[in-house]
């Protein structure tokens, strides 16, 4: 197998893994087939307690009882069985005439959630978030330790994935060479906004959005959730902690987290009939391995960690994608009315 | 019905069209249950000829008889019924604390490619693309004369709607008083390339494309189409004039664009079993309203006005969302290779 290729575009500054082994086939089936979210892939599930021995070795786990790959685990990291990225190698930095491009070195990592079939993060006690937010943080921190890697992203999108549905909470950890142009945008405007006020922009958006408590879905002291002043999508939520920090791996409160996310996830099953969505951790970007860049110095000031949640929605990226701009037709007040009202 | 609002955000530097009076009901159903592309939203078509008493009053036409509002159009184009932007009134820019605001004030034009139901661009024969090109054309120069507008921005996205379907096809012109990050990133990235460079950016990226022919779709001799080296989804197509021009508007080869912009669908139509997209044209923007800017000054020198194609397929905007980045289980080589086979 060929190495995939991370490539740059000049025009968009937008960064593409190039799949270089893909199969064709699967391209001709038109978006509208996809499989229903509730659908299990498997009857007989790899990331299930009992089938360790069916999965890739297990990298990390925390444990009540038995020995690495086999029962008694709460949650399990593994490597992807088809990573984008791969582990080994050099990065081979080169052009190819106007354009940029390197080998597609990185990690890819899973998180099984829990041993359970058939429950999403929403169900689970708050002390198994704990855990599952435990493993990302300890895994971050060891993939940190690698100097070829700018980025690590946490990601999770239940209900549809790339091309297959698992229905089995998990998420993935990315390590990737380049930081992800849409946290490049954060870094840049944290870091204008610093220079002109110098405060923190999360740090005045949070205090505005928590005194201002329209578009408020939750605090609980240390974390704030609400829906943006302008969402990219209906009934998006992040939620920030409201002491500055730059670094979600470096959080000391993951029981107050696991409460607040806990919450928001269950508040939005509850208004849209339990929707899909995509989940991501902006942490800031490895210091070790991007300290010439012009934001990287001063980003422990400037920037601060956040989870965004977009639940996938009716008319999700359609006219969008085509305009550069978004069209909310609930605004983000009501929408965090619904949510706020919602029980948990 | 109180004005919509464009919001922006601080931290992502996104603008959000806030629509106010907005009915919660559309959200609570899920993605998947989307209609599919081909059901047509009316027995009984608004846009088909002789039901030109139930639209919006006609804004330009190209006929071959009649009066305006009367049956013997080729083209049409008339106000969207429920525009997310309004055309009177002031922008009454303002803050809200850390957060930008203007009153939604734009234009939102619908522009109907046929009298004849049930077809889409590419089944339109070349002098008809002309005339829908041409009413693309003379709308935006009606659109730039109003300083309010810093951007036209021309879009389809057959086979997928806004939460509707309309088997009949038609495009939207949208005048917003703000340029769309995407365009933006595209002005900067420009302008930035000229000053290292002293060359246009687009006229470097088409020569080679043209010469190295592996993404190559369809040359002929005035435009070029090639899937981009670092596509943000499989298959997508962009059309560039070979020669430098900024503007769309002020192209004089609109038969030569409609050859191949016929071309170019009708071969994704072919390889991708007939597949939704959305098409865009990035024109330079509004000179008249925002001389101030920092890439206004230079833009007719930086910027290469161009379409960009996106195929809507499985797996679309899903792992992207969330990380930032997107993953190609196609080569652009590849997929450039299936259409240049297709038959036209």
């Amino acid at each position: 197998m060929s190495i995939n290729q991370l490539r740059r575009d000049p025009i968009t500054g937008n960064w593409t893994i190039v799949v270089q082994d893909g199969k064709d086939v699967d391209f001709f089936r038109p978006l509208q087939s996809r499989r229903a979210s509730s659908e299990p892939l498997n009857d007989f599930c790899d990331f299930c307690e009992g089938h360790e021995g069916e999965t890739t070795g297990e990298i990390y786990a925390l444990r009540h009882s038995g020995q690495k790959n086999e029962p008694g685990w709460r949650v399990r990291v593994m490597p992807e069985r088809y990573p984008v990225l791969q582990i080994h190698g050099e990065l081979n930095n080169r052009g190819l005439g106007i354009y940029d491009m390197l080998d597609g070195i990185g990690a890819h990592e899973l998180v099984i959630a829990t041993p359970q079939h058939g429950r999403r993060l929403a169900d689970l006690e708050e002390p198994q978030i704990v855990d599952v937010l435990t493993a990302y943080r300890e895994r971050t921190l060891d993939l940190k330790r690698d100097t070829r890697f700018r980025y690590i992203l946490i990601h999770e999108s239940p209900g549809e994935g790339m091309g297959a549905t698992i229905n089995h909470a998990h998420g993935h950890i990315i390590a990737t060479p380049i930081t992800p142009l849409r946290v490049k945008e954060e870094l840049q405007n944290a870091q204008d906004y610093y220079q002109y006020k110098e405060r923190c922009l999360f740090c005045d958006v949070v205090r505005q959005e928590v005194d201002d408590a329209q578009r408020l879905v939750a605090d609980n002291g240390v974390f704030a959730a609400f829906c943006p002043f302008a969402s990219r999508a209906a009934f998006e939520v992040w939620i920030l902690p409201k002491k500055h920090e730059p670094f979600f791996e470096t959080n000391q409160q993951l029981p107050a987290l696991a409460q607040i996310l806990k919450a928001v996830l269950f508040k939005l099953r509850t208004v849209l009939n339990d929707p899909s969505y995509v989940l991501a951790v902006h942490s800031g970007p490895n210091l070790l391995a991007g300290k010439e860049r012009g934001y990287w110095k001063t980003l422990e000031r400037d920037f601060h960690w956040h989870i965004e949640i977009m639940p996938r929605l009716r008319g999700f990226a359609s006219f969008e994608v085509g305009s550069g701009f978004q069209v909310l037709w609930i605004s983000p007040e009501r929408a965090a009315g619904h949510l706020r009202e919602a029980a948990i």
